[in-house]
């Protein structure tokens, strides 16, 4: 029996080249007894960068300000959940049912993250960088916004982060541009975002509710002005719905039978009514 | 209007029962412009909570005091992260250098968080326990920790949150407990897990290193002595190591040749050197 | 700059080994311009052996007989697809309706293969092999059917491989049963659950229904009675009803309305009424 | 405690409707002791239809001709499996090592089927239907296939459906187009990928080897000429594989360590020597 000692065998044509080279990672440096995040040894960071400051530090590489750390935060609660019936909660629902394990449960809902459902945060940052393009070259907001509306409305798409099926204004979008604006770190992208929503009131028909900015729209302005890439706006939403995916998978494996059918539309809310947070919190 | 409301069909037997009752759910309600995380307002937990503190409140149903939310941030930190090579970072990284887009790669990743990845800290709380109940019943630390280690050394299986492949003293355990003296929040689980810790100390033979707590053994202690269920210990887990997952996966898409071969043993850490936190962190 | 050539890092301790030898595989040997599948040439296959003996070949390391291809491919037929609402199913739909690729549906439904849902044809294969245990002690498979029924009712589960929400005999297990017989592969795992249904049926209460063997326990037992351990069984599960998630999430794209609520219990089919099979197919 | 019979909350906008109609399906009806596959009794197809007949009954509606029926298995057999060092089945290797349950190795390695792996059927399909469409017009095949590589080349890309790392001449592609030619099946597409084969044959340099059709090509060629859509090639690519990945999981959890460091570089295949099919397979 010949012991060959096989090269890597791709399926496709030449793209891929195999080299003995070794490859390359800014990361994570792991030596015995000594963990590097970004170079930061990980025990000292712990108990000094809340968790939220942490995964800005290993996305973008360094530590961030307090005011963009609390921006972090923010962000990060705000998509936290959205109850029990988007379509990737749902399931999620639908694997914990089979009596499958926690982490096949989150894989399942992190999977629906698609095109209709986070996908928007992407598109709105180039529909803003669209804009303001238009007032680096000298247009005003207002006619930058006009410009962007209507090129937009031609392709048929509804407009990337206004809009919400269930809120005529989204209290998330709101809080998280009052702190923007609080730790002022509030920049054109923001400003372009209500350009826009400012021209959709104006235009608004009376028969028909403004479409507000949503969530979306919210995070794609103020991860622009906070200069993250589109990838790493992506990355937060995915991380940021992991442990509400994770609450309800759990909730559905403790409080429900297995094999049950779910359906979305017949669910009741039996949590505590609604309530002040503790005042050391305010 | 009967459009043959069809029943629910499973491809099991009796355990199902379907009725048209609705189910319930104590996580998020949701109304009109109205969003409540375990009866708090969303809008009011931004900038009010942090991304940890809001996990525990969804996980756990009430917000953490101070000292358990530093906790909690510290033991988020703790896991984010530890390089290139885990098989489940690297099945995020293959996944990636066949261009799949980011969730599924996150997806790929977190369902290696198997038996032997991540699974120590649920049969270590376990381990814990049956210590602590022979303390209850009379014995010293130190003989429930000779009893439930021999106990354990019959199963023929290495003991749970001890010893690492390349730490001789993991620097995150360390600071782990340090915190929850500091906090004031160490409890039995942790006297616990020190006592056995001392007892293979002692035992240890010249040749052999010395076993340490290891991350999952430290983390184990700690959310039992919060009063954390296994269910949710396991959930920190999943959550804490998603940034990780994200950011390698990233790296992947972005530093490397789509379809290339993934060898772990030939990488190169190029990131920064080891660095101090800036000041105001300390 | 130091090119260190690093070794593996796990997060856990002792199991692991890195040793710089190679490892081994038998499936498939890659060499420029020839495939080889165990051995023979995967060209010279195709168009020789079907698919589904292929899949015995590559699970099993050999051809199939004539007779085991045959039932090969009526249990992988049989389970293709079980209509539009079981958990797994709807996992992949809901994930369909949020715009995510088809392999991501396929990734999310597999995924709820879990305890509740195919999980019974490992734990039929455990039961029958105990009652032929008896067999072989000298037991009538009478007294062994008694026996292991009553054994199991003490755990309080019910019995795996008997039973269906919905059918009262399932017609694949009693195809499957038939060509078994026909095909004269018909052993003892199969007279063992016939024993236990013949069981139950004498112990039947008036007003229950009798409980039929179900297409799990059919498959379970034909599985064993062909020589495969429970592995492979479970594998031939989750082989044959990815054409069916594939073909429902499909659907769903195709069909119905991005991000849409799923109510698994409102859902009309619409398709061809019974017909026959072409002529040439009976 | 109110208790409100909520309706479907989305956290996107307007794109969704939630109405109370039900929705339809056509694929599998399910009545008590009564399964139709696209209205033939799922019984009666079994043992009568080949697990790759009733994939295509599936997918497409209708049974297939004989010769469609042994099209099907060719080349679902093609793709079955290509060793163990593709990244998908890499991500499932990495997903088994960890200890994590079949279903989780499957769904990471279909994950994998990624952009640049399957990812050309698609591509390959539209670029042959893009020079089918210049015949139509009155081109030569020949002249079509100049037109459509030229344009091609202008993107940058690589030729879909052509070129291999590691075959010059793909036997499954081969063994393909001979099938297709014996069968009579052979259409237009066909014949138009083997004009673009002889035109980059003709223009090859003598440095360079020529870029062979792979099995990609092959399959979108073939696919095409049977009228199936992309969507259905596509998910032949990911229905073939499973048996693949699953066979590839259950040998690193049977005959590797767990949590090993997987080198995909230095393995050794230890199967059987090539050898020739039983007889009556021939």
């Amino acid at each position: 029996m010949k012991e060959m000692r096989k090269t890597a065998i791709s399926e496709r044509r030449g793209q891929q080249r195999v080299t003995d080279e070794s490859w390359r990672t800014a990361l994570t440096s792991i030596e015995p007894n000594k963990i590097l995040l970004r170079g930061y040894p990980l025990d000292e960071v712990m108990g000094r960068l809340t968790f939220g400051e942490t995964i800005y530090l290993l996305l973008m590489g360094e530590c961030p300000t307090p005011g963009i750390g609390r921006l972090m935060e923010a962000m990060l609660v705000s998509f936290i959940d959205h109850g029990a019936t988007p379509p990737s909660t749902l399931a999620a629902r639908n694997t914990a049912t089979t009596g499958a394990p926690l982490r096949a449960c989150v894989a399942a809902g992190v999977l629906g993250f698609g095109r209709y459902h986070g996908g928007d945060i992407e598109s709105c940052m180039a529909f803003l960088d669209a804009g303001l393009e238009l007032v680096r070259r000298g247009a005003t907001y207002r006619d930058a916004a006009i410009e962007i509306v209507d090129r937009w409305k031609e392709t048929g798409d509804t407009l990337p982060g206004f809009g919400h099926r269930f809120h005529t204004r989204d209290p998330r979008a709101a809080r998280l541009f009052q702190m923007a604006l609080e730790l002022e770190v509030e920049g054109s992208h923001i400003q372009m975002i209500r350009a826009v929503e400012m021209l959709l009131h104006t235009r608004q028909e009376d028969d028909k509710p403004s479409l507000p900015i949503n969530i979306d729209g919210a995070i794609a302005a103020v991860c622009s002005d906070l200069g993250m890439p589109p990838t790493v706006a992506n990355a937060l939403f995915i991380i940021s719905r992991v442990p509400g995916i994770v609450a309800q998978a759990q909730e559905e494996r403790e409080r429900q039978q297995p094999m049950r059918q779910i359906d979305p539309k017949v669910y009741v809310y039996d949590g505590p009514s609604q309530r002040r947070l503790p005042e050391r919190r305010k």
